[in-house]
């Protein structure tokens, strides 16, 4: 009963067998290999336009590359205070970037808002050397606490970062999740709805270590090729993550992993809610559940040999729990932990 | 009627005189001149202990370099959300600790407090690799709202330092206006209340440009030379900034020149709280106002050509202003300002 | 016929088999798992001491992170001017140090020389302020030109190290290449010449992507931990990393394969060298073969397919080539190729 | 008899007048002050074109701004190897540009050759990853040496510039020296022969501290005005340094005050090339004079308390020594200095 996190599970089978085909033969290392070249045609064809695609190793060097490339060492970058970026990456974001400033904003179960970001704005004004610039909006989809931003959400953010000469990144480490819990097309949920650059993650959905930083505007990667490889995520058998990524997108498989890991979710929550005392913190809209639950259910279920992370010190006889339900979350896990829970 | 900043005004003749003086005969370049070797006596004296003392140029030097050498590029440092290092030095801070993070904090009248800090802990756990690492704790005195920090308010911040294994840091940028007020002794203020590190300013108050960085540890100045070589900050002829901090703090001249800075400000707040419908915002204790005036108020100072700057945009008929008095405002200035006010 | 990096080759099965035996189950992420832990055991074996292990998954990293964290932002790495982190890794050292200085120093063969060495620290002075700061001594081994450091050699360059203050790094991207040859231990290779921290490379070798930092005084690994993170190079499913370097090491694997990608070069210099007018340009002592290759040769061996870097411009009718073996070059290929050769 | 440094001089009465003056009335800071505003057109009229000026207080800070602002990153920048920014300045220039690569250029008397630069060009291919590309050369005029660079040799090395897409810059510490040499026009001997930023310097002329960078396309500073606010360069009372500008270049005074600290330079070489055993080693074109002084000679100076720098460890009875002569230096301190030498 493992729900620490959806990176705790390996690796499906597809994207095994894939790697070991990628290791047949001798390619050209760095990158310029067949099996890279052809990501960006798999990835324009997924996304209805011409990309540019970077494959790299880590959802970290994901964003904070992109971010680095969106942002000069003199910028802001307006993200949620309980986002990746702010408190799980140390502080990856600041040295990518060379020390642009991140700024944390609070609102509401780990989502943006347009007036949030305003309200953050006021301290930051455009053209004042005194003042980092604003330069980038970045959010996370799903977010940190489970949630989904709609797509009017995203286009509100998007509004907002024109408004104010920002660009719009998306921290897309379960973007999967997202995806299958909105039910629109990968175009829809990014760059039509104004998305400028994507951090499209695979790892934590089923993959060894792959994941890829998608520009939409294809032409305009500045200096990103420099900046990862200075930065040692060039790396030089590039084949091996290139191939995880195309049998990660092959047949839908990476949207049939995620519907599996938001379903999960939504048996634990549901069965969760049943449990006296019980409160589901957030909406449950991808795979992450967080719920207050008794302390009493919280030791049963520790010592039954759940793993799960607390996400707040205990308070009032409840403790806030995350738990992450992934690709290959047994049923039987499922069950068997919410028989424990509701005693 | 300026009372845009502190910053307005020229120098005072005694600094300007000891700077002529400077200039005589031939001395060792980089700080390696006799003026700037007695720096560490009189300033040991001042302190009553013995101190590094490191002379630089500008308030944002002597606030980043101090805090580079204090916290690691993986360190977070918790300051106000609105104090100078957070909001008027670009991100100078992040650039200067190669990426450490400034977590803004909120709580009134622009002081730091246990409990805002505790709460802001709560998303940076010691240990752990994810998070950027608690490092130092940076306190403004006197505040960016002109309100002074009392002697016990230092010493609570300091134990919640220490608690936390960080370092605690002094923005003094306008600490001759804090002690004017305080009315206690440099030690009391500094090393006895617990900080460690003090950006000594002096150019707010009467130099042309003159900090000094003081440690109050100096056997652990760590690469503070280098850190300050590295960013052009050791200046050749050195003998000049060094001999300006020396007239400044020679007879008492700096908390002469700041009681007067800090009168001035007590007059025109004591004048425009009687002016009808008027608002101070922020306790006036050192030689900033802040003050809610009706905009027709505002309308008429600006016309007879007062300067200030708004620090807020008009709101229900009224605009928070900043006033900022300095060693140098004319009692005229301040006398007129309030007969206008006052209309 | 691909010579042109032993980074061109997939990875040997033993190490896919182990990829694929890492995912199954559930692990705690970021390599808090039990394959990961294992490795410093697998390790202080190899190595006959104690020593600290740090999975990465390129070279860059792993020389990047090392050098960072042995070398103050004001200090000075003394390397080959021909090495791979001067010439080869855009200035991936410079970022990560956040600005040391790499100094490229010229000596024979891309071999450091103490004389060298001694030679290019007359411009950097210790303990003077204006100069970057002696810090570190970084070889490669095998070297950049396919030669390799006897255990007397590195001993000098340690001494020299020592005398001067500075630690001692070892690129060893190619370590294995060098071990095959010397036929001594790991331990006395390293630690027991004096080298403080070794890039242990495995990816050119046979695996996927996969790259040791080992310090030897575990002891004292600073903040490499923190580094790692914020450079993105802490990766969630460490295990699949871990799981290749254990199973590179096991039974002798690497240096089996080592000996393989030598005894290929070795075959291709011993032809080459009958072919008229060509001219070995380096000792051939690893898996690389520099030789200068009248250009009619180099044409008809491209033409008959053969994959190869050009190493500068011809020059006098004939052209210096880079050919590197591997632990998967065809006994078919090397054969075929000194055919064309020879003519 | 001090020949340390033209550094060691204080400075000239114009300019501590200026200064004086410059303290009187109020002002904006951050150099939004009317005597910053007027440099622009007096540069504008000094150089013959638009300009951008921005005053800075140190070489260094002139130096890595304006090379940070040219050059990216992922950058490397070419320069002599005695440059002061190779080898005086820390690793500034790599930390200001974020990690950028200086390409140390051997050449004779620390003057830049475009074959010394092309040879150095070979090991960074544009357009490849793995290398940092180059992006700029700087050269020092007068030199690190004492050399000047006649107008078709900074031609010549703006000619390599742009045909490898580089710009230049001019580290002109010392420009007024050059100038007073070349007696050409400022526009001459810079932008006229493809200089593109020029660090204009007059603190080792006779001021107090005042350095400025001069874009001769005004219209392409990019971000060079939040680098320097970054950096803790843009400093509150502007307005001083701005003075000393000012006063510095009105009516010649800066190319007086040259002329007199080379013809100083000029009658100490003079003489010395009568010393038995003397030798001078580089042409003395400006006001420094390196030669190499028999040790008995040496010690007999030292005794008669002249003050100079080793420039290298005493070999085969003599020591190379560098002398500086400066605006201030006393004709009585050549004379006495020439008749000790002489013995």
């Amino acid at each position: 009963m493992n729900f620490l996190s959806d990176n705790a599970r390996g690796a499906v089978p597809e994207i095994l067998r894939a790697m070991a085909a990628a290791g047949e033969g001798a390619y050209a290392p760095y990158g310029d290999d067949a099996i890279t070249a052809l990501l960006e045609h798999r990835f324009a064809e997924l996304f209805e336009r011409a990309v540019a695609v970077f494959p790299v190793i880590s959802g970290t060097a994901a964003n904070a590359l992109s971010l680095a490339t969106l942002v000069p060492p003199h910028g802001a970058i307006f993200c949620h205070a309980d986002s990746h970026i702010a408190t799980d990456e140390c502080s990856a974001v600041e040295s990518f970037t060379h020390g642009a400033k991140l700024v944390g904003v609070e609102s509401p179960h780990a989502k943006l808002t347009p007036a949030a970001i305003e309200e953050a704005l006021m301290r930051f004004q455009k053209g004042l050397v005194h003042h980092a610039q604003p330069a980038a909006i970045s959010l996370t989809q799903s977010s940190e606490f489970g949630t989904v931003y709609r797509l009017d959400e995203i286009r509100a953010l998007s509004d907002c970062a024109r408004r104010h000469g920002m660009a719009l990144h998306m921290d897309g480490a379960r973007f999967a999740n997202a995806l299958a819990r909105l039910g629109c097309t990968p175009a829809e949920a990014t760059w039509r709805a104004g998305v400028d650059v994507l951090s499209f993650g695979a790892t934590k959905n089923g993959a060894v270590g792959a994941e890829a930083v998608i520009f939409f505007a294809p032409g305009n990667t500045r200096d990103f090729a420099f900046r990862r490889k200075k930065a040692g995520h060039l790396i030089s058998k590039m084949r091996f993550v290139s191939a995880q990524l195309e049998a990660y997108v092959k047949d839908g498989l990476w949207l049939k992993l995620a519907a599996r890991a938001n379903a999960s979710a939504a048996l634990l929550a549901e069965g969760l809610a049943q449990v006296p005392g019980a409160e589901i913190a957030h909406p449950v809209e991808a795979n992450a559940v967080f719920v207050r639950l008794p302390d009493a259910v919280v030791a049963r279920l520790r010592e039954a040999g759940a793993q799960f992370y607390d996400w707040a010190p205990p308070k009032d006889g409840r403790t806030l729990v995350r738990l992450v339900a992934s690709f290959a979350t047994p049923e039987s896990d499922v069950a068997k932990f919410l028989e424990i829970a509701l005693g």
